[in-house]
């Protein structure tokens, strides 16, 4: 079993910018309802399917799997809802642990979240000082809603 | 891409099964709507994750996956719909085609299924006489659909 714990923060500034490797991702849902998303993502070269289960707490079941960068192209195109989201996912590392700095594109252009993965829900750990407002818990902020509304179609931002 | 182009139909006695090998399989679905499936298999000590796109004519896009079998154990306990399908799938030759014998157990016992798979819809091939009626565009067939309405619950049958 795989459990994923992740605490997610809106960001202040580029001061995390100069530390970070930049990857350019692109992603899409095959399906997501309450109970179970499933997303094809390319990273670079490389390719995945991902299953992954609703939160319970913070955490929530994850399952995912390689596969071939000419499938996943085929996914995206064909049997992924609409829009695929596109970012640049920068990852560094803050005092030993690692986080994902997401700078979204497209119809979320404009939205920079944060996210440091942890290995349990009560952890402590050092918050940098350009990870802002935290919204692990706001459903807004998930990438299955930012598919079907995106970032700039929200009214108060 | 990977196209599955199948015919189905139903089995006719018995004189099919000594030529077959015989395999468990259970399988149960992550999603399933109208444009797309998720199906989680396992086949005796193999597993496999399977992304399946709404038919086109006879044909439809199928994406397989190996997977490790404790994953699929967990994703069918808890990620998918219930009931999860049980079934003994026995394989056989039929004049140089591989054809599948599906027996159903549980809520679908007593049905029993058989699938040619071609190269192309409008393919020739011969038909063995235990294979009946031709069920190839009935949905209630579709193991997604056998999932939701198992066939004890058929009022005719």
């Amino acid at each position: 079993m795989a459990v994923e714990t992740e605490r997610k923060f809106l960001v202040n500034g580029e001061r995390w910018r100069c530390d970070a490797t930049a990857a350019a991702l692109k992603q899409g849902y095959i399906s997501d309802d309450s109970k179970v998303a499933v997303r094809v993502r390319i990273a670079g070269e490389r390719a995945f399917l991902t299953v992954k289960g609703a939160k319970s707490g913070i955490s929530r079941l994850e399952y995912e799997y390689a596969i071939p960068l000419a499938d996943a192209e085929e996914l995206l195109a064909q049997l992924c809802q609409r829009p695929i989201i596109e970012k640049t996912r920068y990852t560094l590392d803050y005092r030993g642990l690692e986080w994902v700095v997401d700078e979204f594109a497209g119809d979320n252009a404009g939205l920079v979240v944060a996210e440091v993965e942890l290995d349990r829900e009560d952890q402590v750990f050092e918050r940098p000082d350009w990870a802002g407002e935290e919204v692990t818990d706001d459903p807004r902020y998930l990438n299955t809603n930012l598919a079907k509304h995106p970032y700039r179609t929200w009214a108060s931002r």
